[in-house]
């Protein structure tokens, strides 16, 4: 597999998407993000950030202070990223009707 | 799931991307496209095909000729897709070596 295909599966993956979309109006903790995105598991959203942060989009900001505290944010790779994987993701929401009466056109030409 | 993460798993599936990038440029038959994108089973480049003509990105155009010719075209809704899907595609390949050298970082801090 070509190594490009690699980095668009990280950032287009289900979790990756909405990662990159969340941090890129501000830093979250982790406990803020899982709660933000909603449905994803502990685990997957520490495998999600963990995949992003070693490609080199999120940096994992983990404070000295007590108790400890951990911030994600945006690299500046991160955030060119998030952009377009971002414009994808709000174009794709914007013509889900279209999507949908293409998929009922063509089933129903299948059907008669 | 939600009806746009469908969307969206389609025209960045891993044949997805190198169909709608390939008719950007212009149409194709199928003999060719399976040709120009290389590594693609028939079964997968149909199956591609037919999800992306379902979801209304892709026109099948099937020609009354002897013998029969079908060529495959963008529809307007699928060139908005594939320009999107193109400019994330392009942007990993810009950043494959950036990527490379956060995934490197990333594992030698982990070693040592």
């Amino acid at each position: 597999m070509c190594p490009s295909r690699l980095i668009l599966e990280h950032v287009t993956s289900r979790w990756g998407v909405l990662v990159l979309a969340a941090l890129l109006d501000r830093s979250y903790r982790f406990s803020e993000l899982r709660r933000f995105i909603g449905g994803v598991s502990e685990k997957m959203l520490a495998q999600t950030l963990q995949t992003l942060e070693r490609d080199g989009f999120v940096h994992r900001d983990a404070k000295p202070v007590i108790p400890p505290r951990v911030d994600y944010t945006l690299t500046p790779l991160g955030r060119e990223a998030a952009e377009q994987v971002w414009a994808l993701a709000r174009w794709t929401e914007r013509h889900v009707d279209d999507v949908r009466r293409a998929r009922d056109a063509y089933d129903e030409a299948r059907v008669s």
